[in-house]
């Protein structure tokens, strides 16, 4: 039986019947080929999962029931992925990485360096948020990653609330894992394709970022971002041990 | 001044002159706009660098006088990727990263469920090449990873000798880095879209391979081979503290 996930906001647990979105219902239906009976997971993107069983394959408007319920708690990482904006189609496969990698909330950053006009915000942030489901849906993490609002680094940087974060860094102070001071609710910051300037290093230095390497060679941004999160998350669950 | 950066592998340190290929010479003076006295990065793929100056910054011809040789020692982490082949321009992308991160070998591998047909397989290498070559020169990697022949999975398991080897596993016996027993010589092994089959993850387990988990939720091939090179990298780094 093939693995169908289908997005569903509005889950709740006593409704019995659920009605999918038109993208929803295209991609279920359409796409993915589910046919009447078909098992489908239903999640609402923040911990609640249904198995539901597809009564109407209909293209537009797919109508399901619901078979069983549950709760997934969220993890005990916490992780904020705060990332300057890349040029085209990099960016949106980047988000559905971090999906499928479980990071908890996406803040895109306008650095000096960046070389990307954000135009129509509201229409840019439906497509993004698209392909964070999507990583969601491939991924199964039942938990949507919560995007917050583009800012530029130093404004968010002065009023941001920082328990503890580190930046991907190039530069030769940069400390090894293990000697950071790190906690299970960390901001990770990944620069622009030139890098952070001196200045923008200095003011996350500022807010406590701590600077770590993450290897002996210069890696783009969308190797970075896997690898930083990667890193992490494992040091997190090793340092649990 | 720009970090260029070339392909040159036929560097050695009695020669005080170095013409590049065509390819190369391009990707320098045409793509990266590289002009007379410029000071260029050469590398040869094999630990041998050469700072250098361009001379006659011809499209097809480059030529570049030494100024400085280096030998840059090999990584004491030999990894090889053992990557079933993906569709489309994935794979190249896996490549270019694979070089970044300072992966030592590739090995391609048709398993059951690999859709991939290989034609032409000396173009293919050649682009793949290229690919990791790109890689190199982006990142500063002096080492070009060595790409061997395509091979079935079960043929090459009957020939490997596997010094250790991980296999990121989606089944539930996978075990956390922790707990594995892993040298800084290891194999990855990285299966299709549609995973090793039941027979196959035997296979691998016979020849003394350890499943590894690479998180809670299922990464795409592209998400999994840098999540898992990245944990790999710092496992052994770590352990060595």
């Amino acid at each position: 039986m093939p693995d169908f996930r289908s997005f569903a906001p509005e889950l709740c647990p006593e409704k019995d019947q659920i009605a999918l979105t038109p993208f929803e219902s295209h991609h279920l239906v359409t796409t993915n080929r589910a046919r009447e009976d078909d098992t489908v997971v239903l999640f609402d993107g923040a911990g609640i999962e249904c198995e539901a069983i597809l009564k109407i394959a209909n293209r537009r408007r797919a109508i399901l029931t619901a078979a069983r319920y549950r709760k997934v708690e969220r993890s005990c990482l916490q992780i904020t992925l705060a990332i300057a904006l890349i040029k085209g189609k990099t960016f949106d496969t980047i988000l559905r990485q971090t999906a499928e990698l479980g990071v908890s909330c996406i803040q895109p950053l306008i650095t000096e360096r960046t070389q990307v006009q954000v135009k129509n915000s509201s229409a840019k942030r439906e497509k993004w948020t698209q392909h964070l489901i999507e990583g969601c849906k491939q991924s199964g993490n039942p938990w949507l990653p919560n995007l917050t609002e583009t800012a530029g680094l130093e404004d968010y940087l002065e009023n941001a609330n920082l328990e503890s974060s580190v930046v991907a860094s190039l530069e030769d102070n940069s400390t090894p894992w293990k000697d950071l001071s790190i906690s299970k609710s960390t901001t990770l910051f990944i620069g622009p394709e030139g890098d952070f300037t001196r200045s923008e290093y200095d003011s996350l230095e500022k807010k406590g970022a701590q600077a770590v390497s993450l290897g002996p060679y210069v890696l783009k941004s969308e190797t970075a971002v896997v690898a930083a999160i990667s890193q992490l998350s494992q040091y997190l669950r090793l340092d649990n041990r």
